[in-house]
């Protein structure tokens, strides 16, 4: 078995909590159980996180250097301000599979910017919960390409 | 059995012709075996195509409305130069997913800004071809929602 | 009789045919009544063109030179990502009266900076289907006062 | 009989009145003599006037409302400066098509930028005085449509 | 003998047929002539080649691979708006010089950004005609260069 | 006889003395004498000069007024940061062909802008040495055609 | 007793006579009666205008020198045009609270630039008719704290 | 009684303990004392956090959620940093009111901009403690209105 | 004798009356003085205007054309937003020296752009009240070489 | 013994931990032990700290404050994204050495501007661990000014 | 006697020997004339120099310091691109009058923008030769307040 | 022993000349001797330059090419204007330590940007002339690392 990181950043514990006729009812643990289901039949242990904390997420990061084989990450608005998550990403060398629920190109001017994309191995961004298995199955390829 | 229209955009018919020591042998008839192959499985039949003219892919998307249930579509450079493009997506209400082989938010800075993103389902960028089953995986998902 | 090329860009042979409610049941093939009707009142014969290929755009330009006596130039998306039509225009010194259906000054910032309107003897915008008919009006008025 | 206002900004009084061998001899007694004679031909009463004064037409637009059916708006420098016209525009709610004896698209960059474009029905530039018997068309038309 | 491809982009056809007191009445057909003659001198093989289709452009550039030696292009309007070109340059490996008939440098700043320049071995610029023939002087010292 | 200048700029008198396995052999020397023999071919005496300082060239320029009939100018830095030569070319109105080693569209943004090319015939990058003998030859085609 | 200046500038005059059911129904008057009753609580007398004239409200400025303790300013639209109410605030060295119905920090980009707010004590945004009593609230205590 | 959150951000624990003859001897305990008891005046009990961590700021406002009625929010250096906090302030959709001691607006370049302020309210900012009391009584109008 | 305008804009009408130990005790009436003797040496008359008005210094223009031989313009905040400044100037085609008692390049970014330079004989700014009277020995120069 | 606080900000934890052939293999740990004995050297005693929390070192300066005499600082990636420790900076009024291991102006752009360069005494990046002692021997320099 | 420096920068030289139709006729040695004759009114002796050496107008400044009152500086282009010159003016602490010619502020933008004007007592462009003039009465006015 | 080249760029002649009471009173003579005081310490001999020339100081990083082992660079105003001393430190593959007396970070916008740093080893500011020392000792250690 593999693992993998899944690491969510800030404001996605509150997901489905509220307004459900607008954003949908989908909760962060259904995502999470929707992930390890994937994850499963992909060969994959999930160890699954969310944190409010910039630094927390860096020391997550961290933390998996050596112990999973790829990161899908959720940075949530550290995706547009942190550039202590990017250098977390280099200096780990960990492959990061950056995801997010909306697209975020098709939303204000200060979102388009992701200082994880350039470090990623590639953005998966705009399809729910759906993005999170794409990521899995990303890294699934790439973790096999690797090997093969 | 549900059509989808996989439209390739201008230098993607080089793909996998050069410098197989740089870019891998990848064709891309070998990226339409592979589209096909998931398609089926997903239960979609591929319309494939590539053209180098911007014309003549908003004239596809054109032809492609009301006959296919949704698009992959890797508009290659013009993905940052065509404002017809973004115009036949809005213009055909087709839900499109944009894919790119490689992490264009890696890349020159005028291959970060994307004119198709904006009224695209979501993009998938960076993991080569695997890209494309991603993106079909994304519209299987997606259609399943609004049926279900 | 005078010729006049009434020509128009990408997408425009879409309209009417969706979203009734909203955008209205126009049709290009309604404009194009209205404005052969208007310019046969003005004397003028009516050239009628779409396409959806820049290139082709810039050959109807220059096969109307020496044809025609002036331009009313839809050039929808191209307006603002198409030098060769601008360059189009300086070449052939055919007076070109751009025209928009929508207020292009009251939508998304890139719709603002027009391609064309340097070029050309002025801009009619927002007025939906009429802003055609007063093209055909200002191009009269234009070749009435060249000839005066 | 319906009203119009035909408001004319900075400068504009001095119109025709020096180097007729460059800008013709048109004054705006001229183009109010049109204007007033295209309009009876329309069923419109001209109310015309011309201010250097920026919160004078403020004020004009004010009073307006609620006599007048439409606007035809010269704004001429003001056009490029003054957010109180715009917000008189909006706050007033009247229907106001933008009218430019030149072409300020083919001018200085300054005055490509319209504070007044964004809240009007659209824009007609660059036709001479015919800009505004053009102006009165399109009203009449966005009129027709309203009650029509 | 060693074939070279001339490629001349949009509007280009139009030299010389107007205005000769201004702009002289070279037309493509006496360059085409200039080029085969002094190419000849050379030992080059020249196909000439225009279009007003960024698509047709590419199609050539793709076409040219494996068998042609060099590309002498002016891309005219698309220098300035043509990504898709870059990317045929670049994935063509053909080593190509970028010509203008005019100093692009001293024109509308839009003119100033090439698209081309940086995948191509360089640019010469602003010496009407002869622009051609030293790109094919300075062909012919690159491909000496590879050689010897 | 007709007398050139070729006037060099800050830091090409290092050409060719450092890691020939980078930059090769060729020195600013055997530039020279490159080209004095295609001058000598074309009717040309050549003045060869290089210098670093800013003031030192633009005496040249002054020097060369009504003593040579054109000049070669690789202003090497300076062509990103001097005003003083640009003013210099336009004061002593000598045609000037600019010229680069190197195709600096390629290289950093900074290096993109020059401000000797608005006011010179033409530029011609990118080429290495080969790069001044295509100036004399554009140099020569001007004054002939000046001269014609 | 002591004076306040409460100045309102242009299009604040139509506050409530539109649209009721969106912008509710509070007029200019009303606003008036508030900050009277809630000045003379405070025990300040207050001076209340209203102008669309940039000009007049840079006299009104001018004459509150010397006879009022302190300025309630909504400047509407000019407070991202106008460089002479910043002066005339600079001169005067009044005590100026700069106000505004809605958050202009929520609106279009170019009404977060204030030219009043570097020479005011402080901005209050957002709060509707409440933003002018909490300026007066705002002015007693920095007139307090100066006299204390 | 009814619950107001008043967080405030990194650095304000220092306040009032340096430089009393510059920044005066007001401390945050002073500001806390101030607010309970203006609080207490308008039915409020306050809950007075501080911290220096961004995300703990975030997690604040997630407990606050459902707890408390609304929030006066000091956000310090995060106002311009922090995409988090904006994105906890709509995901839980407490109505905030953004207060800064001074006038950011008359500050650094860098300190005009705020994350917060277009999900905000309002904002009231240069009025030193005061700016905390206007904040509550503009929450109490607010509270007012909505129940009102 | 000649006539000159000349003509001072928005809060210089309180020159002189504040903060003498900082900004000297010169008054408008005190430059008046000392304009008037100058240009009496100079065989000027002198008129001399203030407004705070911007509306009030076009119809100042307007009624000067014809009248005076130039104009002394120191247009105070307008120098900075008014483009109908500008078009009086270009309209009335009065020679105007621009004149600021301060050095306006030495203050805040937005006094160094001037509307008034483009279309002014020149600037004069930094040397307090003296700036006018050189700016009337600069016009008493300028109107000499028209006549000489 | 005077205290120095070395303050080391995110990822800095992982230094010399990986790639050595690229990064050399000096960790935190070996740069502490260099620090330690050059600063007994210079009878400093040194605490040294890192965290890859914003907060935690915001909280790390404040408490630093009164106790240490002087800081080391390299805030890694929170140099470009930290405007809280700019503040934390100017709050605690301690002197502040900036250090990098790189050269941060020989990188990316967004690694060219600090938030801590405007507050610190001064900055030395590029010189490796080198770095950190000479900034030491800078604040022994600096310290001894100030008691000189 | 009071001496004065006039100091001319590069291609100043050149002034009036060329296209006399266009420029005038008036040389460099005719302007020293004049500031020399203008001077001895003012009871200055003139030190005229002129360099193309950015570096020597360096020097002279230097050189002056302790010996003149003033310095009139046109620095040509240098005024465009020199920190060194804006430095020395700092360095040496002279009153400098920055004088031009042309009206930079009616040329190319890039000559909007003076390095000198922020040290300068002021500006004064546009009147030709007359400028020096000025420039010596502005400078007796300043040296009169100092001594006044 | 190691020559060393202490490189000054212009102004610096000046330094402690003037304002004693703000500059302090140490020279460029003071700072040499600390130089060579502490360079011999370290085993180095110092050539000790200025110039107000930036060719000069082209000449003398050249001239010192195969010389000395490092330079120390101080180049004024010429690190923010000269891409000459750019160029030649790439030319010449000295290492180079950047060094500022001020903080230019602290400085005017203009300050913030080096053309030096980019090419230079490593940038030492903000010290006064204890710069200079950190700078020889940076040298020191990087010659150390390379023979080490």
């Amino acid at each position: 078995m593999t693992a993998i990181l899944v690491l969510n950043g800030p404001n996605l514990n509150l997901l489905g909590t509220r307004q459900p006729e607008i954003y949908g009812t989908t909760t962060l643990a259904d995502i999470r159980a929707m992930v390890e289901a994937h994850g499963s039949r992909l060969g994959f242990t999930i160890e699954f996180e969310q944190s409010n904390h910039e630094g927390v997420m860096v020391d997550l990061l961290h933390a998996a250097r050596g112990r999973v084989a790829g990161v899908v990450l959720n940075a949530g608005a550290y995706t547009h301000s942190s550039v202590a998550l990017r250098d977390a990403i280099s200096s780990t060398e960990l492959p990061v599979v950056e995801v997010h629920l909306s697209n975020i190109h098709a939303r204000e001017a200060f979102r388009h910017v992701s200082h994880i994309a350039p470090v990623a191995l590639g953005q998966i961004a705009g399809f729910g919960p759906t993005s999170y298995t794409l990521a899995l199955d990303a890294l699934a390829a790439h973790l096999g390409r690797e090997r093969g």
